[in-house]
């Protein structure tokens, strides 16, 4: 009974994120995918070529809150059979940023003719999945609510650098008033593959963020009277050691269009 | 290898339990016990003759996180075993506070001539079990480090009802940098049984605080620039509600003056 009512579950979970990935290769859906496909993880991609992928590894592997990995292709492959049974990294992501010479260049729905032999995919949780978990807390997350994309900062936060990979935190804000914001911490504390617990709360000065109002991606979002702001670590993190690096080429998602994966969020949980 | 190294870690703290005990017994030691007899769970008292013991026991049950029952006494016995082996209520708190007709009476150093063979004894968990927690964490907590009581306010926080009982929360405040912040809230939701997370962040006027440098009970302690003050529900909450229920006597520990007892905190920790 528990079992096939959580294959029911989980069937159906796949078939939304089945319909929503058809959308996505398609081209049809190309905005963020903040509160779309509830309960299924949502993932932050790094592609790039092999050379450079020890060092990015070790770059995850020492900036585990702002780079959880969960998954990294093999050279070449496009599939990531772990994340999703037909899952095509070149074509199943919203929108793509291409990097030159760590300048972002342009943005692509696909990346079909920009594939490279070498290239590696590498998937990193993120703060989309624990949106899912508080709002099954009961807690109202402020970017879904108005159907905005989060905000996100660069934040004066240093990461732990590997070879040429360094920069700042990017973080993600969601403001919450007082008690909420300490369940938020609790409930998001049981996630670590999807960043965590807050790495800030309070503030936004404090971590050099000078304009609450005015992200450096993603929207905007209202906060009101006695709310405060949290922030989390964000997988756009690497975007910003992609322009430090300076590789040749680097692709990755645009912030808040994320990669849908066929894994629930609740099989990264723990306690 | 494992156990008897167990046994000798408690065995050296009962030992300093004792010590302590027989101090407190002597009426040599008056003052606080915050910040001493690390590791050991201390307690909130509360007496009252039995006619009146059924609703205060429904308080406690309506209101968990302010009055997290850890033991209670058979009427008229002034020994809790569950709680130390010789523990003896009428001698073993620092300081007691009685309460005639809801006033704030005497404050006494032993109860012996004042026990009643009706009496019933309730201990509450306490914040000082989880200050050890969170120095074990690596947190300095700001009264122990000031050598202070902690600060304790009148909330506005109502708490639910039981026949005669009422009243606001009371609240304990520690001030903590963000990070901090966010890390003595995920220590502190191991211990339910000991107030669990903090109820409040941020602005003290939210929860009806006008002035963070004037506690009601216990001493003012430094909140330095960045800080975040952080209130927990506190075990000084019934005091209030003994007020408002106004029996003809009931007597407490004064605020900060705790009942130590053999057990760890450890004991009580979830997860």
């Amino acid at each position: 009974m528990h079992t096939s009512a959580y294959s029911d579950f989980k069937a159906s979970l796949l078939e939304q994120a089945s319909e929503l990935r058809a959308r996505i290769r398609s081209g049809t859906h190309t905005a963020t995918t903040s509160g779309v496909a509830n309960s299924l993880l949502q993932g932050n991609v790094v592609i790039l070529p092999s050379e450079w992928a020890g060092e990015f590894l070790l770059y995850c592997q020492n900036n585990p809150v702002a780079c959880p990995l969960i998954g990294v292709s093999r050279p070449g492959d496009p599939n990531l059979p772990d994340l999703g049974q037909d899952l095509d990294i070149r074509t199943d992501v919203p929108e793509y940023q291409v990097f030159r010479n760590g300048e972002r260049s342009e943005k692509v729905s696909d990346i079909k003719s920009l594939w490279q032999d070498d290239f590696v995919t590498f998937v990193l949780g993120c703060s989309f999945s624990f949106e899912d978990a508080l709002s099954r807390a009961g807690l109202s997350v402020r970017n879904v609510e108005q159907g905005l994309n989060v905000s996100m900062f660069r934040s004066n936060i240093t990461t732990r650098p590997s070879g040429r990979f360094h920069g700042n935190m990017v973080v993600s804000m969601r403001p919450f008033a007082s008690a909420d914001a300490i369940r938020a911490i609790q409930v998001t504390t049981r996630l670590p593959k999807a960043h965590g617990a807050p790495v800030h709360i309070g503030d936004p000065e404090l971590i050099g963020i000078q304009d609450i109002n005015k992200p450096d991606f993603g929207d905007p979002v209202t906060i009101r009277p006695g709310e405060l702001p949290l922030f989390w670590a964000c997988g756009v993190t690497p975007q910003l050691a992609l322009e430090h690096a300076r590789l040749p080429i680097a692709i990755t998602h645009v912030p808040g269009k994320m990669l849908l994966t066929e894994r629930l969020n609740e099989e990264l949980a723990v306690l």
